[in-house]
């Protein structure tokens, strides 16, 4: 079967294009978009692609309309590719009911529960969407998804750690703006992983960082940068990044820089705050021995 | 009577703060908003003033999540302005029935037909902000408004260049994104003006940049920066800068740079690919003498 996706509207930014497209996702079962950035690098060679998952209640649009990281993965080459926070349109009872559960919400996961089947983020992330910018156009021309990264906020920051973490051989680098880092542990992550995953927290643990992180058995380590703000009405009780610093310190994971932004909180002012640092630190090691 | 504002949200972003507030406005009979950048340099003195007019449809806050103009203004140590685009919560009958005239579309000009007599917003931006702004605390210890520029996008381009052309001497530059320069002679100036301002076409040439152009004759000449889109889809019917470039000549005003930024459109990946270009050319001239 072709894959294909539909071009819904193109913006002109910092001499590239955002490019926002639909397709439909035979892993979700539903029409799907996602939104790319080219740098104008891509009319002249394929560049690398940096992942972006977003919290949630985000689109793919938040990101692309707010981070302002368009700037500096213009100056560095690289691609940005945003995807949506969960299936949509399905008509699953009560699927949004809830802003932190269904739509908008999938957590990432595949999950298992009956009602929930069609929640299968994590596949989608990682096996449909990269082979979607492998075989179609225009992306097969001008994206090398071989040299891949990723990164994400909140909801989407936990998405970022654990996508990385359990597929070190396929992310050069890992970076999250104020992670949930340990949701089996958090109100968030218990409510999306009971309803997703079901009753048994054995089966949470495949995706939590702080887990994983602790049972890393890598040869490769993706350099990780986390920041979180001090201001951030969750980070007490849903983010708790001392929980991830715990499982590094017990892991010997290296190299892993957490820092905590001093007044910062959890919005997008945060992020376009140090969008350039993180931008330059996937850009660092996706363009090894590819920048003149 | 006291002037006073509330703070209704704070954000820190490149070291400095977002700050939204709300305040009863004398000049329009209702409570307006307003957002403050403030670099981190305003904690050490008084910073000079950048003022924003947005476009139809848009709040104060478009430009402040859309734009990324926070990352430039707090390299150069100038606070961002920015107002809302009319009186809002006054119930006029059909205030609200078209999105380019009424709530959201105040065109920065003082009303003289009696049903919109409230739209009052050239008197607002030019005399009532300012003053608040002298007086109200927090701002009369960190800004500092006889130092003060302007610049706008749309709507919001028009207005920043007639309250600059009308005011050289409060205004050190003048700027705008894809500004509509000649509303006498367009759809959307023809019906803004005429409900606003009646019948006469004499009486909308005070708010015509052209008009106000070719009629120059202030000793101050504030230089201005103009960029518009080619693939502004409201370019020659709405924006028409061809007519702005005319007056310029027959003027002789100088410095004037209009660009024509090929590809580009009318949103805010325009505006924050360039924005960093008009922060520089505002601060330069706000900054003459300040700089180490």
């Amino acid at each position: 079967m072709a894959t294909s996706v539909e071009e819904i509207t193109v913006n002109r930014q910092f001499d590239g294009y955002n490019r926002r497209y639909k397709h439909r996702s035979s892993v979700l079962g539903c029409d799907m978009t996602f939104t790319v950035y080219f740098p104008a690098a891509a009319e002249k060679g394929k560049v690398p692609v940096l992942y972006y998952l977003s919290g949630l209640t985000c689109t793919d649009e938040n990101f692309i309309q707010k981070s302002g990281a368009q700037r500096m993965a213009a100056a560095r080459g690289v691609a940005l590719v945003a995807p949506d926070t969960s299936p949509r349109g399905l008509g699953v009872e009560g699927e949004a009911d809830s802003w932190d559960f269904g739509v908008g919400a999938g957590f990432y996961v595949n999950a298992t529960q009956e009602k929930w089947r069609a929640w299968r983020m994590y596949d989608y992330v990682v096996e449909e969407l990269p082979a979607l910018l492998r075989t179609a156009s225009p992306f097969a021309s001008s994206l090398d998804p071989d040299r891949a990264s990723i990164f994400g906020h909140s909801m989407g920051g936990h998405g970022a750690l654990i996508v990385g973490l359990k597929n070190p051989q396929s992310y050069r680098s890992i970076s999250a703006f104020a992670p949930i880092c340990n949701p089996t542990n958090v109100p968030w992550g218990v409510k999306a992983f009971t309803g997703y995953l079901g009753e048994d927290k054995e089966a949470w643990k495949q995706y939590d960082a702080c887990e994983l992180m602790r049972g890393f058995a890598g040869d490769v380590k993706p350099p990780i940068l986390v920041d979180t703000g001090s201001a951030d009405k969750f980070l007490e009780v849903q983010l708790q990044p001392q929980a991830l610093e715990g499982a590094i310190k017990d892991s010997g994971y290296s190299p892993a820089t957490l820092r905590m932004q001093e007044g910062y909180d959890h919005s997008y002012f945060f992020i376009s705050t140090f969008i350039d640092d993180h931008i330059n630190f996937h850009a660092d090691a996706l363009l090894v021995g590819h920048e003149a």
